[in-house]
């Protein structure tokens, strides 16, 4: 990977393996319609020309028939207990599943019951075990399923991948990754969202946010843990139950460490730093949607910042999930590769009450 | 502070207090005469209007006098050995010693006997036992003592220190702090360096470099850690008996964390960011001299990155000590601070040996 092809062709879908005019569109039941949904899914859907948006569930099926009929090429609003039922279960091919993390594992299961493809969003569950049986159900169905860590189609962090693997940066030495926003403040006041309520997030800024430098350290990597600790804060009531700020290290074969923190309470920041022997590649901004991408990059005497055209997330995301179920292409990342970052996790946390580095057993 | 003061007088002596045109300049002894006393060192005391370069000690009499003949203003050069015995000491007022860390004691040993002020290289000593009873020497004959962290008085990291304290970033949540080079390739490929010698200097790369983000984070919070955690690596032959890297967190009051690394093996890098609940502020480059500084501060909406010039951060410290010994000011970072960061960084090392995290210890 030569910075010139980056510099002419950074947004290129890389991935790209079916012509949109040639296959039908995959139609998705997309369950779960809290603020990300509105915001970020149905947009995405509605423009994309590899899927569309086709029914729509929530807890009250008078909303969702009204964002149904909001949503341009989605027909059904139905109510969970309905996509249980297999309502309308001839009018969609994937479900994308956007619930309170500890909700996911049910969702899966009608989804496989009706041989229906799966793109669940991270998080995968709200504990390593529950994740384990949604990765066998999808399995011992045999429907595909797709984790959406939406950095995995995000230029910026691909073109830094290649970057990595193509020798610019040496051997690797170190990650350093950030995550913060003001939860409450900024993105949602609610003091009863289900983020704060352990029993159906999990975890806290580890499990929302914190995931993103986990994961995309690992990305950028391709390598995964294998020891971690962390400790866990917490200054506010309303993160009683979960922690507000997390602080973890994280030990990568070859003694590669990557030290990240991520916190619901500290001015919105995003990053991911690469250095090795010789050279450094920084995505920043790096994990909030709607910002501009920069790559930093530096090597011997040089130094540049790449402005990446900010792209829709999630368009990127939904297009690269219909085009491995439509293609010939293997999905990835898939529920193995999500276990792991329950399976990291989880150890931070017990970490977080032992004062200890803990051993990652990411066997499956 | 409002950051116009910083846009408008970024690069103030906000510390001085005496007129250099009022005092005698404080004239130097400086003991050891490697790169770093010839490159930046002797550079600084000629062009300085408060210090004077005297006298020189090394281990060849020929090799000393030879750079004092170089030296604008250096008279002397005289062996370790004269040094001890008293040789030319009506000729100084002050000694900067900058050996191998294990011979820091020996020298502030003598200049505590002759009654002459110290500016002693950090890290202070080998281990924290010497650094203790080298403070405790200098107290006791009541000699000034000053270790030196350029930090403390380079202009980029005095302006974001009062930017946080000034309450900038609200209440500090997170630190990040990195430092690399290739020490071998690009510093000094010496195989036989006394850096590379763990009975000479106590410790690799924690003590040679992470020592700038540890003792930084500490000056930017103006606080003392509390606990540690971090490991170790090495993969080249020549630092087999001190770390070639290492990643390194650090507990402070409040559950603030600092997430760190050092490595003497990885591009040339240096940065400290503080996050708070408010804003941010990172200087990066930090550590390394020569580079003009950038000063990143972020809040609200708004975004800015100052240019800092290029000041000679030996040049600053110098001209900081001498306004100390001439004026009414209080001298810091004293013994009792240096001592501090010995603590910590033997607490890391059992830290990394034990794979725990390991309180610290900062009672004197």
């Amino acid at each position: 990977m030569e910075l010139s092809v980056i510099l002419e062709d950074c947004c290129t879908r890389d991935w790209q393996t079916v012509d949109p005019d040639a296959v039908d569109p995959v139609r998705f039941a997309v369950v779960g319609l809290g603020w990300f949904t509105r915001g970020r899914v149905l947009p995405a859907l509605e423009k994309s020309d590899l899927c569309e948006p086709a029914v729509l569930a929530s807890s009250s099926k008078e909303k969702a028939q009204r964002i149904a009929d909001d949503t341009s090429g989605a027909a059904h609003g139905i109510t969970y207990g309905e996509f249980h039922d297999g309502a309308r279960r001839e009018a969609y091919d994937a479900v994308h599943i956007v619930t309170p993390n500890a909700l996911h594992l049910e969702y899966v299961e009608t989804a496989a019951a009706f041989n229906k493809a799966v793109l669940c969003e991270k998080p995968m569950e709200r504990d390593s075990e529950r994740a384990a049986t949604l990765r066998d159900v999808a399995g011992a169905a045999d429907v595909a399923l797709m984790i959406a860590y939406r950095m995995h189609t995000e230029p910026a962090v691909r073109r830094a991948r290649e970057l990595i693997a193509g020798g610019y940066v040496g051997d690797p030495v170190s990650v350093t990754g950030t995550m913060s926003q003001r939860l409450l403040d900024r993105v949602n006041p609610d003091p009863d969202q289900w983020r704060l309520d352990e029993a159906l997030a999990g975890g806290g800024a580890l499990f929302d946010i914190g995931i993103y430098p986990l994961n995309t350290a690992r990305f950028l990597l391709d390598t995964d843990p294998v020891a971690v600790t962390g400790n866990t804060t917490s200054t506010h009531d309303a993160f009683d139950e979960v922690e507000e700020t997390v602080a973890f290290s994280v030990e990568f074969p070859d003694e590669v460490y990557a030290q990240c923190y991520a916190s619901h309470n500290a001015r919105q920041s995003s990053g991911i730093t690469v250095t090795g022997t010789e050279g450094q590649v920084r995505v920043e901004p790096a994990f909030f949607q709607d910002q501009a991408r920069q790559l930093h990059v530096s090597r011997g005497d040089g130094r540049a910042t790449v402005a990446i055209e900010a792209v829709d997330q999630m368009h990127e995301e939904f297009d690269y999930f219909a085009d491995r179920l439509r293609g010939p292409g293997s999905l990835s990342p898939d529920g193995d590769h999500g276990l792991v970052d329950m399976r990291v996790m989880e150890a931070i946390y017990e970490a977080a009450e032992t004062d200890r580095w803990v051993a990652v057993d990411v066997e499956q």
